[in-house]
């Protein structure tokens, strides 16, 4: 789950950019409470909402007359309740994950795993009666972990378990040997005096802090993304960072670091929670007032990492089609893309179960949906966001325009904690019915200001507006890029709670009455 | 922590021989109830106890007059309060782990690590006020684990995380490929047919069972000991085996294997929990019924172990002499070697803490200690109980007859959850002593038919009784022989707790009146 911007990568998910947008909301709104009220929640969007108990009573004097809020019918509240019920009933989300892990596993962008997991979403949707089932052919790079090593050396000499970042460089054949400097995160790094770390391999050693929404992974990822170039362009010949992980299995986490063109490529490995807390006793020894003072932690670190040339994947389209509307979609996302450290099953095997299962369940009731649901499966989010960007330039700009509402599952099975949004402000009284309609499944009412997740990210800013559950990510992180994700890690009944909310709101979704929603464009951004 | 006896490896430890002696036990009285009565333990052990309210009761009329019961005095009692009150408000278990990790780390027969630990040691002991401290040389086997891999080639390509069986021969260089005959245990795969496995991989996939006396391990482990050489008696050319352990991470166990000279020596590989889940899941499609029923899941197996010549090793010793009964000995055991993957934190390192500071806390009350309190820290349990085997040999008869008790942590960190002892039965009535003492860290009374440890093995078979108090071994098996065996997996209050119970038995044990009990011959097998 990376996002790549245009300069720095920044790491992002449904819970991360839902924690930045809040935060963002918070301080313009430096004075409301930090539980948010209903009123809050959509004033943090710009605009209060009309039709709830509160809504006025938060600014009065200044602000105009609300637009009429719009709900979805009482037949189609029914409806959402039935969803619900189906997909409570339902253990075929599980099931498809179960597929997925035993018939392909891992799905690294340009591999043979890649490949086997578009033929089987493809002949999985179509076996579901998915319509218009077709792929759409993405470009993606093509890169080799290899192997690689992380030895200390001295003063006490132990073996470490690693693994290269995603994208980093292989070393020298012999591998490459330093002295180590060990530092919290980057603003620690670059206050060094200057050349401290010249010819040294830097250690990062911020821990993540476990949190439910997410969000200690999006301060701890910093090092990961940017800490090579920024540690090269200090003179340092590689680094070396403390798992962006929660667990303290002796599992090291991967994901993509981002080189920029203007520093020296360099080497970058992670090593496990278990093992950074073992360099860290041995670095704190060789400092002042440490059993052997004035040493130096020497480390040989080897990476037989490798770019080949790029590669095609491709993402995966499917269609159940609506009736009135079914012009318009209502988008379902998750990436097929996987890590091939695991098995792909966290992330984002269950956001590719959650997706089929639950656009399944929102056609499964009367009154039928009215909206196109369209499940994509997009290719290459790990390292890149390739399919998400090929989507809308392959859609092209009319087909944009269909797309009445989008939302994605990318952060593991849950279960959702929270509703939330980027809708207008009129459709917020629409989230607060399917928030009624899944309350009963510990759902609490989020707020206006998600992302919706990376994937998303491309047509959020065309102003496709987003339905965001929140997936609970407290335990996500203990296998988020490691070797540990597997089928084991997945508790049936999360995914099945979270099919069912997002099943209920994208049904919600498809129901709901007017012209197609476009987000104005200070939300869309 | 492995033991191996002359035909058939046996796995033991303090919890395993106890629950093995316990059935026996129960056998022999069938008609008592399963919840054991003071009387009940140690008529368990042949004769009823004196001195114990309900001695007598259980099975009127032909119990000859039992002897008298034999106590430590009420200095003494308060003495050993004492020791547990210094032993719970120290830190010094926790803090010998630390070291012994972060300056040593895994401690593998003949390797540097091992010559490593015993140095540190040797220094440790000394600068802790040990006298006498010695090295007993002890000549052990010397393997090498090099690589493994193993891989599922069809009908779905997976690659799993693997090790090598402690012991295992390797493959050949291309690796080893055959179609896999999945078998739950050693009894299922003898009832096949006759040539079923011939030319054949048999993957035993027999689950674990998570307990607190390490019962579930005894009854899992036969696989790896004794199913290399079973498989290949019956015509088949490797093994891989479900991991013998609780983890569900994806984390391969080792451990040795007992090839028998009857039968070709085969190679033989562990996999992780999770990859084994995977590997059935294949197996059981291609099963009748399955989805490509009639196929068959073929692997690839690839190791490079190896065995090298013996080298040299040592047992470690240490005493903190008693006072007027400092010519007997009360030994306190661990073992100072690991396996290879972790860092021989919790199997031994562990039991190293927690017998060094026991023994230091058991020596730290007045009235003094009457019998010198013994460390012995013994070479190469894991690879074949070299140690053990060695320790009365170099001592001779002399010195074994001048150790009055002895006992052994070797099952982590703790806690201690019951007191068992094998000790004539005049003295239970010093155990229900020590156990009244300490009760308040929710330590049960046990049973007087515990092993005490695979370590003590040749020492109890002398006659030389046993104190077991037991560490509590419900998480122990997650880690337990894998990478995951670190610093991180321990608990200081565990470890703490353990310790005092450790120390106080020692005191009590160092106390007690009367000449140098001996077991009896029935309760020394």
């Amino acid at each position: 789950m990376v996002r790549r911007s245009l300069s720095v990568a920044i790491v992002c998910s449904l819970g991360l950019l839902t924690a930045v947008a809040t935060t963002f909301a918070q301080n313009r709104n430096a004075k409301q409470a930090s539980t948010a009220t209903s009123a809050q929640r959509t004033a943090a969007a710009g605009t209060p909402a009309a039709g709830t108990p509160a809504a006025g009573t938060q600014t009065a004097g200044e602000v105009p007359p609300p637009p009429p809020a719009i709900e979805i019918s009482r037949e189609a509240l029914a409806g959402a309740i039935g969803v619900r019920e189906v997909a409570q009933r339902s253990d075929e989300s599980t099931q498809l994950l179960e597929e997925l892990t035993t018939e392909v596993g891992q799905r690294f962008t340009g591999t043979a795993g890649d490949k086997a997991g578009v033929e089987w979403a493809v002949k999985k949707l179509r076996a579901l009666g998915f319509e218009n089932v077709r792929t759409q052919e993405v470009i993606v790079p093509r890169w080799i972990r290899g192997e690689a090593s992380f030895d200390v050396l001295s003063p006490f000499p132990m073996p470490m378990v690693t693994t290269a970042l995603g994208g980093s460089i292989g070393t020298a054949d012999e591998g490459l040997e330093g002295p180590i400097v060990m530092v919290q995160d980057i603003p620690a790094l670059q206050a060094l005096p200057e050349g401290t770390v010249r010819g040294k391999i830097v250690f990062f050693n911020g821990r993540m802090e476990r949190t439910r929404d997410g969000s200690g992974y999006g301060k701890a990822v910093r090092v990961r993304a940017e800490g090579p170039s920024i540690a090269a362009a200090l003179g340092a010949t590689g680094i070396v960072i403390r798992s962006v992980g929660t667990s303290k299995n002796r599992i090291a986490h991967t994901g993509t670091l981002s080189y920029k063109v203007s520093a020296p490529r360099i080497p970058a490995v992670s090593i496990s929670n278990p093992d950074a807390d073992l360099l860290e006793r041995q670095v704190a020894q060789t400092r002042p007032g440490g059993k052997i003072a004035g040493n130096q932690v020497m480390v040989r670190m080897r990476v037989t990492a490798r770019d080949l040339p790029q590669v095609r994947s491709a993402n995966v389209i499917g269609d159940l089609p609506g009736t009135d509307l079914a012009n318009e979609i209502v988008l379902i996302g998750a990436h097929l893309d996987s890590w091939d450290l695991g098995q792909g099953v966290q992330d984002d095997g269950a956001g590719v179960a959650i997706a089929i299962a639950a656009a399944r369940a929102a056609v499964a009731v009367n009154p039928r949906a009215r909206r196109t649901i369209r499940v994509v499966l997009f290719a290459n989010e790990e390292f890149g966001l390739s399919g998400a960007a090929r989507y809308p330039l392959e859609e092209g700009d009319d087909n944009v325009a269909r797309h009445a509402f989008a939302m994605e599952a990318d952060l593991g099975d849950g279960p959702v904690w929270k509703l939330s949004a980027r809708v207008p402000p009129t459709y917020w009284a629409t989230i607060e019915q399917v928030h009624r309609v899944v309350k009963s499944l510990d759902v609490e009412l989020g707020d206006n200001v998600s992302a919706g997740g990376a994937d998303l990210g491309p047509l959020r800013r065309r102003g496709v507006p987003v339905l965001a559950p929140q997936l609970d990510a407290t335990t996500y992180f203990d296998v988020h890029h490691t070797i540990n994700d597997t089928l084991d890690q997945v508790d049936p009944s999360h995914l099945r709670q979270s099919t069912a909310v997002f099943a209920v709101a994208a049904y919600a979704a498809a129901m709901v009455d007017g012209p197609t929603p476009r987000l104005p464009e200070e939300q869309a951004q």
